[in-house]
């Protein structure tokens, strides 16, 4: 598959030059918030990954967390690239690790391709839709039921403190049913621990197209259940909440311990 | 060093039994309660680092997790080996990933090695004390201030939702107080996520011997200050509270959001 290679190709050459940045010092910038962070290295590789794809195919748009295409998405008909240069910036800028390049291909607003590279652990998650999911080319099983006071779930402190988005005490009862809770930071890399089995389920109040669009078409390979934490099918036009998790502890979660406020 | 790399030996052989015991079907077993587990791997990895000990030294005594030593100990005198063969059971049981071995030497209750290595990272914290620590024999830099709006904290969510041993409430404002909170299920590795700089803070109400013995030798090294959330130096006969911190916010995180019921 033409389409494919050159992503892989993309990619590499993407997580290469991320590589390199680390001997460099990072000039970083602050959006939203003092906690939304970016730095010229993420506009660096949007600026290369939205080069290439328009090098692939200059019809085809761009969906991305940098205001890659400054286009105002209302639909997504045709071929829609759904990118996060970097997706985790803090832990890049900190830590160095546990951030990850992810590229969804959408084709009128269903997902056909997902890509996830964790650029330090050298970790490729991917699906071409209907043809399974794999990490690093080895297949990704279908995941197997679980009951919840064994779960692992991923959620932010944020959420578990008292805050204006979600019912705290609801998900304090979480916490203390499921088996642990962790949080990584990232939320490409937390969808795919709940896709390959090592976590059950992950939850957020707030995530954009380019955080769950990859993530999405890989997850359906595997059979994990997502949607926002109202029940809906994601809608990736918009920020939402968020809930992806092993189908037998899906639903139980949302209905039990979720109340959005 | 003869007992450094005495120890280096130690750990490469623990790893690679570790690694192969990958491919196996394991035995779990609870312990305490149904979160606290212990596996056959745990229990193999233990008795060779076991009687590694005791060829190298028979005098020497060892404090672990498993029951090692089944002695019951009330002082630290003389060389005394503070072991986890697996820091993070259930990440090595559900993800294959972010645990460790840690091993600490203490003589006459004061510090001298301290090892926590990362067996699927390959990643080797040490310190010999006075000599400084060294991730994979890179130096680490000591520790530079940093205000506690721009820190990482390392927090479970068990201690943010409601709980009998700590005000949650103020753990929440120190949530919303931070740049960032992360929960990685292993205390080791978060403890040199602060002593790398990658966070600047870890707590946790109920941290036992060998969680913390090893760290705080490499702690010392590079100037994070630790001790239990009352503030008292960490005591190497019982379970306690924790907190490993940068310098510059340690005293602030106890003193205005720390209160332990």
């Amino acid at each position: 598959m033409l389409i494919h290679k050159y992503v892989l190709e993309i990619i590499q050459e993407a997580a290469s030059r991320i590589r390199q940045s680390f001997s460099q010092t990072m000039e970083i910038e602050t959006k939203s918030g003092a906690n939304d962070l970016v730095t010229n290295i993420d506009k660096e590789i949007e600026q290369f990954i939205v080069e290439k794809i328009r090098a692939f195919d200059a019809t085809h748009r761009i969906l991305g967390e940098e205001g890659m295409s400054h286009e105002g998405f209302t639909e997504l008909s045709g071929i829609v690239w759904i990118v996060d240069p970097i997706d985790g910036t803090m832990n890049f800028i900190r830590q160095q690790r546990n951030f990850t390049i992810s590229i969804g291909i959408y084709e009128d607003g269903i997902g056909k391709f997902g890509y996830i590279y964790d650029v330090v652990r050298e970790e490729l998650y991917y699906a071409i839709a209907g043809k399974g999911a794999f990490l690093n080319d080895k297949p990704l099983a279908k995941l197997q039921p679980i009951p919840l006071n064994e779960a692992i779930v991923g959620v932010n402190a944020s959420w578990i403190a008292k805050n204006k988005r979600v019912n705290s005490e609801k998900i304090g009862e979480l916490v203390r049913t499921v088996r642990g809770t962790r949080s990584y930071g990232c939320a490409t890399i937390e969808m795919m621990f709940v896709v390959t089995g090592r976590m059950e389920a992950y939850v957020s109040m707030r995530l954009s197209p380019w955080d769950i669009a990859a993530g999405a078409v890989i997850a359906k390979e595997v059979g994990a259940e997502f949607s926002t934490l109202r029940g809906q099918p994601i809608n990736l036009l918009k920020q939402d909440t968020f809930i992806i998790a092993n189908p037998s502890v899906h639903k139980e979660i949302l209905e039990d311990y979720i109340e959005i406020l």
